[in-house]
């Protein structure tokens, strides 16, 4: 493969499959380019389908150049569906990594693209640079994946100084891991607000009042099984407070894992409610500003953990997935029982003094300028200088020597 | 997935692609079958190339049962070999695991069929269990993906203290971690004696006189543009010490491996010599007593490490490969240089204080009966128990709840 | 591969990937498990898709032995999805016939599978027996592949004489060549009748007046961009229909071709309504005898030209879809337009004099025994006759020698 | 996918993965890129083997853009090879389609890239010119597929009249074929002339008295199993004539196909003959003259058929490689039998009667201009023409209406 002379613009590629990867993503590409490297971006997964609100469209509309698109979300609900995405995406992105010739490779997190591209990466030879790695979230099939893909990867940039320890634990050099904060705080730090009204036309629903929640909940693939019941339950506690308390909802569809279909029919029958009120997938502008003036996030999306305490949100955090994360102090978890769903959701809503305690809670996710700071490390990265490329356990003593 | 009733035996499928492997894994399973397991083995990569010496009719004649055969090795010396091969392997591999709805899935080492397994694993909920993680060794490309492989596997089984003790640094849970010895032992242990006589009828190469040395020498992927040149300086050396001292050299062909041609390229150029003979591969059998009356391994080949301490043979390292690993004494380390390649195997060969030391070394590898101590412990799991499949930190505190 | 001996039964292999095919295979393999057959299936497509209505469940109950799953549907509607799948189907086969090394492989029609089957056969030595070839219909994009299919496969069945014809045209030697008639028809043939009552009490759907139409609309892919105008003006009409006549409509959601997508969201705009209904997918039983009694097919299925004249049933075929294929002469073509639609649809289901003469019409696809006659076939040749394995274009004369 | 505007260059992807279709597709590309097309070339299969004499250096310094390398040659000698080849191919095509959005695709002959292609063509809406259908050559697994890609394929380009009227039975409408005569020859008029003597140097191989024979031999997929001992007796036979008459064979090695390795091994033992030398590849130059002055082509090529006629050049086809093939009376068939074979070759180079009477052969595959012919065909061609896409049977009556 031919590497950069001096003269040429480094390359960086990034991989994207999803949205909530793309909204890390994006404001770290944009410092990219600010910062004078070439940006070209593969997009894969659930941006290509129809079925997920069509994203595709919101990647291009950024205008970053999109260099291949993989396909690599299997239409099934079998538990093969997400590891013949992986032999999908591998291949796909091997061709596309050749032809390119990057001096650096970008992912995100702990999904099919985040492994795909750091082994893509560690065969050919392109040093990885991944985001958000050390979290010690499990119980969830991304998670051993996420660890995988740190010890793949050759350049870190955490969210947060317990995750940069947890790295440092793990073997993983010190000179590799760059403490940033959460990429995606820097879009909602820069993200022109909106009043109640104008999102309520936007939703066609009203939230004029703003005494609503938002509701994101994906599968676990653990319990797959349940998946109808729990989301069954959990649109139970909303609809009765709908009721009880005026309480709106405002939901947005899950991801595509093993069980999504199972929320999807759960949703359904909630179709006609006059409280809840179910989007594919909305712009970020609008999501941003209903959000800010959400009284609460329920769920279990990963957003109430790294995202919400930007907002002063306090979340219900419905079931196990995101237990374990390090939250900061804004989340309380929930089982799937919808008394105990209700109160929880009340307490957020409703108990000013909780309230008040969430206000004053100090964010551990960073202040929005992650962008910036990793754009300035990799501008100070040789990609040939081997001492990045050659992993070796922060354990194991001595250099290694490498011959001419 | 249907799994298994209290009725159905247990099954185990072993992927394997290159000899290295399967005579790791055969002791494996074999005493796996002897404690009532039902083995499945799936074959590919170097195994169905008739480049590389049909290992597969060697696979086949130790009677496991083949349950599928999977093309994974791509004819190019280019960077995409190996990734793509990556991509082959879980998209075939999720097909036999759907079909075959194994308990266990087992894989050694560092290589695509390692990492393929292990994904396939994760996003299937199929316990993994791996052999030779912990292994601190790093410069190949393999290396990272050793420990990538750790993060995923949900049992694992090292081959000596010290990798166990690196597997529980990296976060690992010790009630997972198992230290057995190298399996590869196990067949040697077991294996049969033959004559320097018998040995050189079946080589058509006369060894009756002891005096011979045995060349195992892989390329290094992080300096394939030289495998040539070092292939060559090494036979150099020991051309010359054909003609000096009589020694012989009967090597073995390189893996496939990025580089491997121009390995095989240098083989030719010696293809006249008398003093030394090249085999693509040879019977286990052959092999095994080869080396056990050889006077010294020379070349990168893991072997050196993990099986000549059992033999008391001393080895000579060429290069980088290997180096960092843990070894028992009987390994000193040169680089291409013909000079110091020419001293450090006459010391091995014929100096009788240096082979007296490397006789009284102890052997940190084992003892030869690994395979009866990891069917112990695989009957002793439960695959339905979450305990097993879950994974989490070992430094992440308290127990995740799981709802039925 | 291993071969059968005399001793060893005769083994077929069937690909499937979508409903409409299956309802052909079926009683095909039934048959040729009646006379001693080994039948295996391989399961792909559709199928596995739970947004397709599950049918692997249906292909389940039926009881046949599933060799192989092989995903081969992506989430997508762009151009990628059908020839990515032919990727994925034509990888995953070659493993699962190596595995199982069948005599004989057995395909329906112009889809994915039928073109990945002819492939596998065509390069792995396995004579490709493919029903329906022959079918001059046009301007699909499956059309072109079907005529591929027949230059691959080795034996042909077709479903009426003027196909038969044409295959000779094209050059496939007459002694390949079987007109059997539409297997589809002997499970019609077969099938117990229900009434309309209990029709109505399964579809929860009051039909026992027997004033209704039944409507299935696929994707054309050259027209795709219109796919959702096209449903819509469809659906306008039928409504108008309800309204005006009381004709009630029962629709079956569409096949997964590019289009399907918009198809799916016209269908979701009149969910409300109360003279049409639609249904994912029905159970054969129902599915057949809701035609059996329905007043006119609706739309542009291949039942409309090659199951409705078994039923004596009028079909108005709205769009280019079909055209071009030969029909029993109870078929009129429609364009896209609204008032067109229903002149057309209201002389079908209510003009006594034109319902008499489809009613005595002669069906050119055959009498229901097809499947039988499939199997006689295959139990008269030999698969390791070389004569069936070669093929020459007829035009050509001589005989190739072959040699020892 | 996007498409041109008026203004836009007209873009032609070709596809290659083996030389002798790249020595084709050369001359059109040239002919292309005078003509004012964008041309892109995806190069895949044999071109990125080191195993096959590393030919992507031979492209690449043809000063052409590759789009994309796409790697599709599987390591292995089973069945599976070729048909996972194609799964890779279209895969990997798909994508680059996609990106590259052509406005034609551009094929040649009946090997894997030529049915991987023209099924991309067809599911993605691009039209696919084809290069030498309607070939009556059989016996050959490739046979089948050429058909196949004839029926898929939108633009003919055949290479003599006989295929042009063969391609027209078998149902291809008339205004898409065109006989241009082969595109090879356009390469071979060009080619400036070298003498024997410097042939023999660069050659290394004293060819001066210009007594000599040029040999290419194939594996024959369906007798693989006899493809060792075929290629034995060839070579014993050219072995005695050099003994008996001084005859000198300069030999090229085989293609990929199933057998090639044991051609290979044939080949390796007489690498100690002083009569017959082997070449991995030569360079086209070389090639090209070597043939000009030989006395006789012997073995399979196909290059004895279509190519030899130009040079006037009596050709021993041994086997039953190319049977079938329309010759322009230059070719004698001989089985795998020594003495025939020597009595042919005898004939071929000594018998000057029938030196002669080849030599006043009229050559039927055209003159050496058809590349300029298919620029202009294309340059006359609207892509975005519906009748040039949907594809019907010449045999069917009455147009199909397309509706806006």
């Amino acid at each position: 493969m031919e590497r950069n002379g001096q003269m040429r613009k480094r390359k960086v590629l990034a991989v994207t499959g999803i949205r909530s990867e793309f909204d890390i993503l994006r404001p770290v590409l944009t410092a990219l380019q600010e910062a004078g490297f070439e940006v070209g971006l593969v997009v894969s997964g659930a941006h290509l389908s129809d079925w997920h609100g069509n994203t595709l469209a919101l990647v291009e509309q950024e205008g970053f150049k999109i260099v291949d698109k993989i396909d690599s979300l299997f239409m099934t609900n079998r538990e093969t569906q997400r590891i013949k995405g992986i032999g999908a995406l591998v291949t796909g992105l091997a061709q596309t990594v050749e032809r390119e010739s990057p001096d650096f490779l970008v992912v995100v997190g702990d999904r099919e693209e985040s492994i795909a591209t750091a082994l893509v990466g560690n065969y050919m030879g392109v040093l990885v640079a991944h985001i958000s790695g050390g979290d010690p979230v499990y119980g969830h099939t991304d998670d051993p994946v996420r660890h995988a893909v740190s010890k793949l990867a050759h350049i870190h940039f955490t969210i947060t100084e317990q995750h940069q320890r947890i790295l440092e634990k793990m073997g993983e050099d010190s000179f590799r891991i760059f403490n940033v904060g959460n990429p995606a705080l820097d879009r909602i730090r820069q993200e022109p607000s909106l009043s109640l009204a104008e999102i309520s036309a936007k939703l066609d629903f009203d939230l004029t009042d703003g005494c609503y929640a938002v509701l994101i909940k994906h599968p676990l693939a653990a319990e797959k099984e349940s998946a109808y019941r729990q989301m069954r339950v959990t649109l139970e506690a909303l609809e009765e407070l709908g009721v009880e308390k005026g309480l709106k909802t405002v939901g947005i569809f899950p991801n595509t894992d093993p069980g999504s279909y199972d929320i999807l029919r759960a949703i359904e029958e909630f179709s006609a409610s006059k409280w809840i009120k179910f989007y594919k997938t909305l712009e970020r502008r609008i999501f941003i500003n209903l959000v800010r003036h959400a009284l609460v996030l329920v769920g279990n999306s990963s957003m109430g953990i790294v995202e919400a305490p930007f907002y002063k949100l306090p979340v219900v955090n419905v079931g196990n997935r995101q237990r374990g994360r390090l939250n900061s102090g804004n989340v309380r978890f929930v089982a799937h029982d919808k008394e105990a769903i209700k109160a929880e959701v009340v307490k957020a809503c409703f108990d000013q003094e909780y309230r008040d305690y969430v206000q004053g809670l100090k964010n551990i996710y960073g202040d929005g300028f992650a962008g910036q700071r990793i754009a300035g490390v990799l501008a100070g990265i040789d990609p040939k200088d081997k001492r990045w490329l050659v992993k070796k356990l922060s354990y194991v003593e001595g250099d290694a020597q490498y011959e001419a």
